[in-house]
């Protein structure tokens, strides 16, 4: 069976700034809309990505019963403002759809500053930004505004307006599946609840779409479940539609927050020693940039509902600054210029190579293992031409097959030898290729 | 069965001034007798100690062998001196009964001050202190005091006294036994054996003597026993004397040097990872106090006894300042004085929240185990009021929720969290009132 | 069966002067020799180590099959100079046998100084040093000097003369068993392949030798085996034709670089917490000298060969400044000047004193574990005379009958008093004699 190679050609000639900018230009498309746990922003968000991406789209009905949840109302929005009594709309949905919360009932009637002031969200640290805020299950309505702009309030009677809905509809969510040798998943989830914010989280929509388009142009090993759905309900909704596929899924990232210019935080997942920890955090040590490592927490997002205590499944979450560490975070400054496309496109060969160290991290047998054998008969010594990278590959030939013992796979042997995995790999392909290596399928085929 | 808040609610309406005094009275009253491994000096002690918990006094017999060791002769002492060649009484029992070795055999004779210097003990690095002497199984005699006098002695003839008998007749121990829901028991060791030394050990009978009194006004899940015995001796012969009780005790703490003004310092387990190892340090990090924590070493009180090989209890110690690190130790510097209300209750404070962790540490499942239960429409969002406290709560109700999957206690999710069990305990309250968590029955009940 | 004090003994009355200098003595004789991995080189070594250490010599024809290798043809040289025009030897094997590349074939031609140079090596950045340089299994020949001298070599003619032969002939190497009480090896292997080179690696057959001969001097549990091989080559032959007697050896070590005055360093088995790695870590940590320990890497000596994944044997390797990392290595700098007689003497003494931890860690039973047993009316109170050490080994004896309870061994009471195995031992011994302590037969026995 071998090596995968696939997604480390990608890696080699990845084309940083050109990807960066399709990236951002995807992302550029989907900011207007509003998104929120249900409605039209999430069903012409998954349209805009089906450009892309094949997505098979899910309408799930108001009232199912998912896990310990039921399905809400559908949300959807027209138009809001607040006028002030000379008819001119001091807050403005058009202007920017942060400026209702999300969720809001409608409402339409005139009341006085102080009845307003009950309804208005603003940030004193931040007097020019608009803040983030929603009610869901909660039926109340809201406005966010800059707190500049509450402040210059006069004390007289407004007129609100929300145009928004609130009924039986559905729950909609996105969902592509590519198919890889084996039935075992590889699983990749983003939220797309949230309206014009951009790293938390149309940077992670964006990254999982283009995760897809790369991913489908390769042979894989594994099969890929790549998710958009709607934080915490959507979750719960997906996997109670999906219980009995659940245990097929081997590793998974929650994608978020990967667009900032920041440096990446993993957040284990809650065993904390599972393949997918190991397979980032080798990835980020060797990438030479600094970079953190957190603890598993039922804190943060969707990983929080695949690592309930029924579900348990090995899934961290691979970030930039991660939520709340930003002070853009659910503001009107998480926006297209805080975005980068640089950071879109590093977030994205990052988690290619955790995926290239999943696709390739197999269990070998070192076919002479008695003594060493003789490399320079076959052709190994000085076989990797001169400097430092063909140094260390002959020393991965040497780490290689001393641990490759069945009982190491290629990701424990990269670790003890203190090599970048890519290198391993690359000592194991070729001791595969003049037969001092096989396959130990019993560990390496896992399920199938 | 749900959680026992009985010790939680002791150490909430815990009036530490007012126990402190009543601690310290009792110490006042057991200072002056002459204790020592056997005579009527414990049993004095242990009479006294009964007006506060009904203790069951238990005579071993001179020549009852108990396991390698065999009950000695039995010392009493009535008066002794030294008086100089003009009558007067240079050294006198009356005064102190630390200026007589302790089991000193009988002797009345007039000898040289070269031949009375070979019987004396002073402390040159201390001049105005006693030391503290024994002489057991040894057939000597002795006396201490002040390096100061020892010096002003002139060289003339001495008359040495000691009026006391070395005689058949019994080891006298004192033990409380209290009942709780499970047969497992929790053991509290003290040693009744020092005479007029504050902090080691009439700190530990006081402490122990407290908890007695504490522990039995509350309906508790563990059994509790409570040993008064003499050190070494007094171990092996419990032991030696309820072999085949043993193995009902499931934690443990040898209490001493409880007085002083040092801070806390846990001595662990002979196994180092027991639950009562974890319980201790669990308080002790959550104290917001300097605290220690020292290895397992087969040197110190009775948890040497209570670990050596066959018996093998989890039986840690809870200190302040350990043997023989504070220069009073064995001193008569360690009195009335050095022992300090504040300090007792503290200790008795810290026994009882170490305690509440054992009681309450149980195994749950999480009922709505799929995704995360909805706590709003449960009534538990919002429900802790505000402040620091109810933002811990909140948080510990997702900790609890995640890891009650049968295999996780409640000290194992407190430590994870890095909260206070007592937080995590009342997050687990709440939700057993809700009906989303049930105890895992098969761990948690233990031995019946 | 008890303790055995036989190398203790040795080592308390260990003459390092003298020792020393007769272990330089015998490397002073070996020095001239023109070692390779075969010929008379070898064989002229160890008939002199067989003058101190009874060797069984085996020959191994050239072709024979050892794993994945082959013997090769045997390599002897007699003579090799470089003439310049004038008939004068700008190089000569007479002066230094590292003046000739290793298993250079023969050659006997006149050619210019550029055809010269492309079979000339030095170091330029040690220009007085010659290098050591082989050519094994790659039909070549060539010139090591001085790069002074390289540099004043002018343009003209030169006559190169190598009057080596390179033929069917055999592998030589030096076997040396030591039958112990069981059946169970320690292995001590060293390399005999270098030429004129003291550290790397006289020091080790003169280590190996003198080993051989104290060892052989007194009882011993285990059987020892001690190899004198050629690098590589040498361990798999000696492999390949003792397959079915690898499983009895327990414990090894590689010596090499054991004369320099560096540090100790010790590079672990690739366990990693094998038998030996923890007694060469426990001897040198209370030796009260710097030292290193090293991870396992499959580079280095022979270790790498034992270490195959095949083989897989518990052998580390303790040497002084280990290969590679000091200026000399590998040069003729690296001479009886470099290797000093202390040093030697430090080496081996301290592998004498691994060896006495690995002979005597044993696992006991208190035979008297409840409680502490009195040791007062067994004459071990104050029986082993004043001071630290005699405190020390009364704190053994407590540690030992706590922890004897066939579940730790010595070494694991030594690490966990945190005191040399020597007072421990001590310690057992006392307890041994009056009874308490008894051997876990089950577990010390091993193989037999």
């Amino acid at each position: 069976m071998g090596l995968n190679n696939g997604i480390s050609e990608l890696i080699r000639d990845f084309g940083s700034e050109k990807i960066g900018l399709e990236m951002h230009q995807l992302m550029t498309e989907l900011f207007p809309l509003c998104r929120s746990i249900t409605g039209d922003g999430v069903r012409q968000s998954l349209q805009i990505i089906s450009q892309h991406l094949p997505l098979k789209i899910q309408e799930v009905p108001t009232g199912t019963q998912v896990f310990d949840w039921e399905i809400p109302y559908e949300w959807n929005i027209r138009d809001a403002y607040v006028k002030n009594s000379s008819g001119e709309k001091v807050i403005d949905f058009q202007e920017s759809n942060l400026h209702v919360v999300n969720y809001s009932i409608p409402v339409h009637k005139t009341i006085t500053l102080a009845e307003l002031k009950d309804h208005l969200f603003s940030l004193p640290e931040h007097p020019d930004w608009i803040p983030y805020q929603k009610s869901y299950f909660s039926n109340t309505w809201g406005f966010c505004l800059q707190h500049r702009k509450l402040q210059a309030l006069k004390d007289e009677k407004y007129e609100v307006f929300i145009d928004a809905s609130l009924e039986p509809g559905n729950l909609t969510y996105g969902e592509y599946y590519l198919e890889g040798e084996m039935e075992d998943e590889i699983l990749i989830s983003c939220h797309c609840c949230h309206p014009s914010l951009c790293n938390d989280n149309l940077s992670g929509m964006v990254l999982t779409a283009f995760l897809g388009k790369y991913l489908s142009s390769i042979p894989l090993r594994y099969s890929y479940r790549l998710l958009f759905i709607p934080s915490t309900i959507g979750s719960v909704t997906w996997m109670a539609l999906n219980k009995t596929q659940l245990s097929k899924i081997r590793h998974g990232l929650v994608a978020a927050c990967v667009g900032d210019p920041g440096h990446p935080t993993y957040k284990k997942s809650r065993n904390g020693r599972a393949e997918i920890d190991r397979a980032v955090e080798h990835i980020l040590k060797h990438s030479g940039e600094p970079f953190s490592v957190d603890d598993f927490s039922p804190f943060g997002y969707d990983e929080r509902q695949f690592s309930s205590p029924g579900i348990n499944l090995p899934i961290g979450s691979l970030t930039r600054t991660s939520y709340g560490r930003f002070p853009e975070y659910h503001t009107s400054a998480d926006n297209l210029e805080f975005v980068r496309p640089l950071y879109l496109a590093d977030s994205l060969k990052k988690y290619l190579a955790v995926f290239d160290v999943l696709e390739n991290n197999k269990y070998f047998f070192n076919c002479q293992p008695y003594g060493e054998p003789r490399l320079g008969k076959r052709g190994l010594t000085g076989a990797f031409g001169g400097g430092k990278d063909a140094q260390s590959i002959e020393k991965a030939l040497l780490w290689v097959l001393n641990f490759s013992d069945g009982e190491n796979n290629l990701l424990d042997i990269a670790e003890r030898a203190e090599l970048p995995f890519s290198t391993v790999k690359e000592a194991a392909s070729a001791l595969i290729k003049v037969g001092l290596l096989r396959e130990q399928q019993s560990k390496s085929i896992l399920h199938i």
